[in-house]
């Protein structure tokens, strides 16, 4: 089988399109490709850690990582979120269809290799610290994700 | 001429996006490219018919589908769309300026050959069925997208 | 070095979306790379001047151009903006961990020979004249796009 390249760049955190992007993601890389998932802004808080890690902050980024969702669990969707009932709504009817919920998908995507690239840049605006995040993660910039675009064949930016 | 193929996913359900979509879709089949284009989660509700389509759906499934607006000429802007004023604001605008309206770039995409691909574990969630949505549609998912998009040189996430 | 080439369609208007965008843009040309941003629909007002030029426009072309922000000096977040006050957090952020802003990104991004493109079509819709847009930039539509991608081995919406 042909191997070929994938790159998504999660700049977003809604949970619908986070979906999206390790649905593709693990399509990919169950057909055999190479896939590189790049989060940045906003998709960094896909894979925080659930749970509230102390870690010194200045208070505006503080304030950004107390506003923000803390992990696959807690994000909003893009449309019709309500104050999270729309997620709510969205992950029951997800249930009843048996499509695999996004901390699943987090988990397939690790165990079938897929690179996951923290943005160190938004990591250090959103105040989003490496022991704040999920393990398994690698640290980098956008020089690190141009190297890895330009070996793929498919790259989209969600 | 060269043939070349586009790839474009549709997955946001605003008017301007979807609009984009396909003003780059039906541009690149008019230079003779093959365009595949795949409608994901909001992104359906630009290909549902205006009708009401009485079928079998859960409880959530009525309800997400009560809530979607029904159609390309029901869609809102992803910018000031105050409730719809702002998407009648910019149909008026491009009425002015003789911008081609949703539903004829969608009936073009058609008759220019542009594949469409309707996302079925989307419509699953979304609790969209086949006869709710336009026809001459295909159906299929993740794997077909990712199928079309390794034979294409530009890929889309819009 | 193998020069390759890079297309952004850079179709929102926010301030976090616009600042990937022109990140990924020069840092593609920092490694030698051809680049061309395509600025559309909200896009348009990360490159519109801060001041107010006078232009004959439609009324609702006036009120379009009153509503939206003035310049990437003026853009909001797509999160948590409260009113501009999230922008105004993220860029106090951004300050303090020495993250370019965006003002002076687009000033390197033309130093970088980036070629930055307005789309015309959309300029219509917003009510945009040239005289209201940042110098050095060319003004095409859809199939000057296209042409570009089709040159690149990375495209990108954003």
């Amino acid at each position: 089988m042909d191997t070929t390249k994938k790159t998504i760049i999660v700049f977003s955190g809604d949970l619908d399109r986070v979906m999206a992007a390790f649905i593709i993601a693990n399509g990919a890389a169950a057909m055999g490709d190479d896939v590189t998932m790049f989060f940045t802004f906003w998709g960094l808080n896909a894979i925080r850690k659930p749970e509230n890690i102390k870690v010194k902050k200045s208070f505006l980024q503080w304030m950004f990582g107390k506003m923000m969702p803390r992990g696959a669990d807690k994000l909003g969707i893009s449309k019709m979120n309500f104050g999270g009932m729309g997620a709510t709504m969205m992950k029951m009817v997800m249930k009843q269809q048996n499509v695999t919920p996004l901390p699943e998908l987090i988990r397939t995507a690790k165990e079938q290799g897929i690179k996951m690239i923290a943005c160190t840049m938004s990591m250090d605006v959103m105040g989003i610290r490496e022991e704040e995040l999920i393990d398994g993660l690698e640290f980098a910039g956008v020089a690190t994700y141009l190297g890895e675009a330009d070996e793929a064949n498919v790259n989209l930016f969600i």
